[in-house]
């Protein structure tokens, strides 16, 4: 492979070359593209096995655990559903070109703000080699050129498919160059790609917080980071318990490893000795650990004074634990939730204010006022309002795809889709138009 | 002041929580609020005027030169101005709360885009003191808190002019540490500053090169860059030859010191020998300084064989000196045009693509086919036909009023004016909706 040989700094070159040509490529040459992308995967599905078996043996050699090793592996199964999900994005509608407003100036001059490719994206990220293919689809589509850096566990696979992409790309008739892998995995590497300010735009980091610590250390290039999500649902005196309940049972256990879903229930005190009982003890029959604050645990104290443990008939006890404080900072990402007493609306969003990391936050409630006070008062990428926080997702919110979810407010904040791998430019025409 | 003496630290504490309120702030309160900062710098005039004397004095004891005492002094007329400026500022519509765009779900879920204010906007700048005024109405009625830190050289005239503003917002109802000035001009202050992030979520520089230099080297807080402007017209073979006489002289004379005068001339080979000269000779006549490649001069060697300065007759001469490779990569900011013979519109687009600085360009033309290659084509904020690059900006664009123009593709590119001085939320709806 040509860019296996190539310096950081070579193939941020050759990329800012194709995304030149890239940025005027007609819509259906792109999709085309794409499409000879997926098709590719399938047709040396054998070739990408193979080169992931030699991951998941060096992965076994060096004891990299059952966890990273399922998200290492590739079957067929997952080839085809990496093929699909390019086949989606090449269905979307094509950011490029989008007027995003325009007018007619008093003087005549007709201005438009379109939407245009930022030109080289990287993406850095570990472990799962889907996202080698996932990235390289939503770059190629909004007209960027792709610069990938993955983790030296997953090597052999991303090589193999980053090259089957770029030729099936280049072959469709995408510039070469429009798609590469930086060898090597280390954080030399890194922080080469991470300081081509001449040549790369911005990067996306998709990985934990040691990458984003190891990119904050280093990077001179923009940064857009999918941080964590330390999520909320505040259940408020009014809301409908029901409700509340099916919300916070799916905000918690749906998917508890991703940055949406919650790791703090919030309850108004109003309701909170009816609310609470029952709900903490279907959290705990859905393997849920819970820690809480004492007010929660004095509730349930009353329950059933004897021995903190609650018992719900034939249901498991509940076993509460004390929250400290630094529980209400944390992303768990695991089946573990705090659980706090507020006193109002408002303690919540001062809650959610003090500990939250602006991700997606939830109020159940029945009442316009709560809900007004909450969406206005909660400053995070994405409020709810009697929904789960779970839907904080490019598919969901009809993105079509997202590259990953962006806590910043500058440029992105949110899913970042097509549309977020994009900038504009003003397009102003007169007929000899000179200033006064 | 009790700005004054705050820590740096200390004063973007406090313009957090500042904005924590104040992003809540109706539109009537904040336009209130600007009209009374207006009505207090005429009211309080004379104050200003004591304090500029202070600066005035100061800067000629230094000796800091004749064009920066210009951009120092104030007078009654400048302060009225200011103070209309602010105004204006307040008739705007308010861009917080503005629904950028929003749609039904398939599953009911109702999904709104929300304008939202930053939080808390740093803008660093030099000498001219209007800077303090005209950025905090911009803030404010964006519904951001600013921390304000100006230059030495103005320290009375931007403590005055804060002074007064802050007094006036808050007694119109805006919450305390609304608006703050970092006490100190010093580059500690700066670093200071262009590490809080924590609490600030941008810094906005205006300034020179040598402010953004220092940022850089510095700043962990996202930086919005107003950079240099090398803007070019380019005149294509089909161009009519007034209109682009007209717009290179509005483009280049008519404020040399600003970021979209151009800089560069750039004309097509076909139209070269009928053109040159007589657009020569009008911008010698209007004090530009020429530098020419070869072939403009060897053009200009044509018609006046023997000196090399040609004379139309009566008209002043043209001198032409040759240009070097740093004139095409030059922000000359004065009197001065580089001009080159180029071979098509590719070849111009390939020579703004190598040196220009993505802010303004232009072409003259009559054809489509050459508009169209050259809007697609020239990476850069604003790209004309037929139009002088002089219009770039935020009140010519119908933004209202502009904070700066960033070259850069993340977040603004172009005219910064309020809404690129917000970011927004997903404001999301539901009726108990879980993730299936």
């Amino acid at each position: 492979m040509a860019t296996a040989v190539s310096s950081v700094g070579e193939t941020c070159r050759a990329a800012k070359r194709a995304a030149r040509t890239l940025a005027q490529v007609e819509s259906d040459v792109k999709d085309g593209a794409l499409k000879a992308i997926a098709d590719a995967l399938e047709a040396r599905c054998e070739e990408v096995l193979e080169a992931n078996d030699r991951d998941m043996q060096l992965g076994r050699e060096q004891d990299i655990g059952e966890a990273l090793l399922d998200r290492l592996r590739l079957d067929e199964g997952r080839i085809s559903a990496i093929a699909r999900a390019v086949r989606q994005i090449a269905a979307l509608p094509d950011p490029v070109g989008e007027v995003i407003e325009g007018r007619r100036l008093p003087n005549g001059l007709d201005v438009r703000k379109v939407r245009v490719p930022l030109g080289v994206v990287a993406v850095v990220y570990e472990a799962r080699p889907n996202v080698t293919i996932d990235a390289t689809a939503l770059c190629l589509k909004s007209g960027n050129a792709i610069v990938l850096r993955g983790s030296s566990t997953a090597m052999h696979s991303n090589a193999a498919l980053a090259q089957i992409a770029a030729q099936a790309a280049v072959q469709a008739g995408l510039p070469d160059g429009c798609v590469s892998l930086v060898a090597g995995g280390g954080r030399e590497e890194l922080a080469e790609l991470a300081t081509q300010k001449d040549t790369v735009e911005v990067i996306i980091p998709r990985g934990g917080e040691g990458l984003k610590h190891a990119l904050q250390a280093v990077a001179t290039v923009p940064v857009i980071y999918a941080a964590s999500g330390n999520c909320h649902v505040y259940v408020d005196a009014s809301a409908d318990l029901d409700r509340a309940e099916a919300i916070v049972i799916n905000a918690k256990t749906h998917r508890p490893g991703v940055c949406n879903a919650a790791e703090t229930l919030l309850v108004h005190e109003a309701i909170a000795g009816e609310f609470l009982p029952r709900m903490l003890l279907r959290l705990a029959a859905s393997g849920v650990l819970l820690r809480g604050d004492e007010r929660v645990r004095a509730l349930v104290g009353e329950t059933d004074p004897g021995s903190g443990p609650i018992d719900g008939g034939g249901a498991p006890a509940v076993r509460l634990e004390p929250a400290q404080e630094e529980d209400w900072a944390s992303e768990y990402l695991s089946l573990t939730l705090a659980v706090a007493v507020v006193e109002s609306t408002e303690d919540a969003i001062e809650h959610i204010g003090r500990y939250g990391s602006g991700h997606s936050e939830a109020i159940v409630t029945r009442e316009t006022a709560s809900a007004r006070a909450f969406q206005r008062g909660v400053d995070a990428a994405c409020v709810y309002v009697n929904a789960s926080t779970r839907f904080t997702d490019g598919g969901e919110f009809g993105m079509g795809a997202e590259i990953g979810n962006s806590t910043q407010k500058l440029h992105a904040r949110g899913p970042i889709g097509l549309r977020e791998l994009c900038t504009f430019k003003y397009l102003v025409e007169g007929d000899g138009h000179v200033r006064a």
